[in-house]
């Protein structure tokens, strides 16, 4: 099953060598990551995508909980959360069939970054099946280069 | 000084861990970190933002050149690239000041992906100067939870 895991951690980079091992030492397959800082400048978050079984996950969250940097988990996939993932791609484009490219993006509301000659650049938002979708219908053009944050995500209650 | 690192590596997680470890052990300030897949499913691509001494960097990237994993390493620090972070921000806002906080999100074209009660739920993209900015005027209503994507980034000259 696929997994979206949480993890506050104070902001030494010790600690994200540390928990990739976790994930990596348990031959955990790694979807995305990512880490960037927090309101609070000492505090990192870390969202993580993993498939794999879950008696072996809970193994894992339960030795993220004792490493000391880490602050909380939170394992998202049976809980209510937002998420959205960023892509940057740039596509084969130009003159003879840029509009059709503009036109598929502005279904999607992707914004156009860049164009060259023959390239698009485009940035577009969304949740999962959205990304893929869009990733499928732009690579009919040919893509030329394509990178992703990864998933970032947030519970929806709060205070 | 401040670089944007790019690496294209083997979709193999170990991989990760071993270039994490080749900054944190040169003891280099990691502000973001993300990796997620490419159009080749066996290829992931790694944005590195890293602050610190140049002549440490250009070893750091020496030695993530001789890494088997290693397929291609960029800076973009010296080179024209775009580049795009991600944030998720959950901020207090009720009945009272629930309308100022959207006109702010108006303005920096963000997006309201969830509303409760007493909370807004932001999903907001741009370069860095913007999103410093949106995070700075929406810390004024106070920032509930935050989670950045870390920049990701593409050379503007393709094929």
């Amino acid at each position: 099953m696929r997994h979206t895991i949480s993890v506050l951690v104070e902001n030494k980079f010790g600690a994200l060598t540390r928990i990739a091992g976790l994930f990596s030492g348990r031959g955990y397959n790694i979807d995305t990551l990512n880490v960037g800082p927090t309101q609070d400048e000492k505090i990192s978050r870390m969202t993580i995508v993993v498939k794999g079984d879950d008696r072996v996950l809970d193994q894992v969250i339960r030795q993220l909980n004792k490493l000391v940097d880490v602050i909380e988990v939170q394992d998202f996939s049976d809980s209510q959360y937002v998420d959205r993932e960023l892509v940057l791609i740039k596509v084969k484009a130009d003159s003879s069939n840029r509009s059709e490219a503009m036109q598929i993006c502005d279904i999607f509301r992707a914004k156009i970054v860049d164009v060259q000659l023959t390239t698009l650049s485009i940035e577009v938002t969304g949740n999962e099946q959205k990304i893929d979708k869009f990733i499928n219908m732009m690579s009919l053009f040919g893509i030329v280069d394509l990178c992703r944050s990864g998933k970032v995500a947030m519970p929806r209650r709060g205070e």
